[in-house]
């Protein structure tokens, strides 16, 4: 019964317990140092979110430097290649009420790729990257339609290249807009990374096991789904619907704030000082299409609870 | 698509982030300060180990005390009644490849469930602790009867109240005799608590975010997995196997010892001077019956890992 997929003696062992384990501190990532307060290695997330697709970040965080067009290209071709459910993993998502919390869909989803995609080495765990990225929008989509919905969506689609296309393709049934896919690409952008998070410690702490990145992930997504960490994203998002306009939206805020309220934030905690993405208000008003505007005005609340 | 199953006002705030989080402390445990090193809410762990059934352990860990008999006998007939996979987790299981990790079997079961059984209020967590504490044994041996033998078993078998017991009938479909179901509760016994190790860190910063039960203990699971953790069980168990006597098993050891090789723990890691469970291996030797050595023996290997 037993079945040691990684042989212990295979693996670096000075990383025993979370000895030698980096917990803290992180080469993709930092807050509060520079520019408008959030870089990925060393880029601004404003130049990243004004001008970069999704696809070029992953690239970026993933191998250390930004992608030329033909390595762009290649890459995005890796990602639409490793799209397309396994059957047992739709079977699985079929399973799961309509009523489930979409981050346990998630987490669920991951859990049970590990065990048809399984990691039989710390080699591979670049290609299981590249997978969870390519599976992870059908593994919310084919169970939100199917439950929602009855339809098995088709979870390949290789005519739309980028994942924030490819997630409203599956949503939708409609080809996405360029307005759209460039949304998603902004909003994916910015939640790429934010360096030492609730969700990344958990997946730290599992690997500092040496266990397989779909356990360190797994268990990422379960902190993800706390009401303090992604699902203050929900109760912001609840928060914002509540208004019908940009301008109704600050007056209601600077309201809240006067009042001292409890401000759902969208990604995390900061204190008003350290908004990283505050200057991106500026840019949902000025330079991003209209549009953009309460993504922009999303973004600068995530900086905003107490 | 969203669903806070929890809202956030409902949960205690105190804890947001790590802030107000138990993370290195705990009242259900102390490892090397009294008696033989290891305690449970105070008892020594040699005491519990030998006189204890596992569900009188559960109770007082999850409860604060030991129960009378009619306390155990009535906790016990809670968590039988809590038996019997929905059929929508066997379907699951039953997609899950026969060369799975038995750990991502458990995870992945675990991650479902909490898509079947889903928490709405921290007030439910007591609950939900009983029926994981009631599933996860048929988790494991419905997926390993199902993909190995071809046999959907039953998960409720009422007639067997111990959970050890219960888990040896369903994965031989043999009533256990008593002496197998005194060594499961001893193994459980052991592994019931072990302070702050790496799951339990795990499942705790994956609390600080308030999320569900389920994910906590998904996540835990999925640092279990890893080979530095709970895998170093199958390596020990791997180890173990090639000695066919406890005489012979001691000389090897020693000899692993001098060599200064590795040796792989059934728990965690500890200096030598810290072993909470080496005094078991003269339990093993003179007070419990000649198959429970090979237990005692084990569980003493669990402090030998550097």
């Amino acid at each position: 019964m037993t079945n040691v997929a990684v042989a212990p003696n295979e693996k670096p062992t000075s990383g025993a317990g979370l000895r030698g384990q980096s917990a803290g501190t992180t080469a993709l990532c930092t807050v509060g140092q520079t520019g408008t307060g959030l870089t990925y290695r060393g880029y601004d997330i404003t130049d990243l979110a004004n001008h970069a697709q999704f696809e070029e970040v992953a690239y970026l965080l993933l191998k250390g430097q930004l992608p030329n067009r033909q390595a762009l290209a290649d890459y995005t071709e890796t990602l639409v290649g490793k799209r397309g459910l396994p059957d047992a993993l739709k079977a699985v998502l079929e399973r799961i009420p309509a009523n489930a919390h979409p981050m346990d869909v998630m987490r669920t989803g991951c859990s049970m790729l590990g065990n048809l995609d399984q990691e039989t080495d710390f080699s591979e765990q670049t290609d299981k990257t590249d997978t969870l990225l390519a599976m992870l929008p059908a593994i919310i989509c084919y169970w939100y339609r199917y439950s929602h919905d009855g339809v098995r969506v088709d979870t390949y689609q290789p005519e739309v290249k980028s994942i924030g296309g490819y997630f409203l393709k599956m949503l939708t049934d409609e080809t996405p807009s360029p307005l759209h896919e460039s949304m998603m690409h902004c909003s994916l952008v910015l939640y790429a990374e934010h360096e030492f998070n609730a969700s990344t410690f958990t997946a730290r702490v599992c690997a500092s096991t040496l266990s397989d990145l779909h356990s360190c992930i797994t268990a990422a997504i379960g902190s993800l789904r706390g009401p303090l960490h992604g699902g203050a994203n929900e109760a912001a998002m609840a928060m914002l619907e509540q208004w019908r306009s940009p301008d109704e939206a600050e007056a209601g805020l600077m309201q809240m704030l006067a009042n001292k309220d409890k401000v759902m934030a969208l990604a995390m905690q900061f204190t008003v000082s350290q908004i990283p993405a505050m200057p991106l208000l500026s840019i949902g008003r000025n330079s991003l299409p209209k549009t953009h505007q309460t993504l922009g005005f999303m973004t600068c609340l995530s900086g905003l609870s107490r």
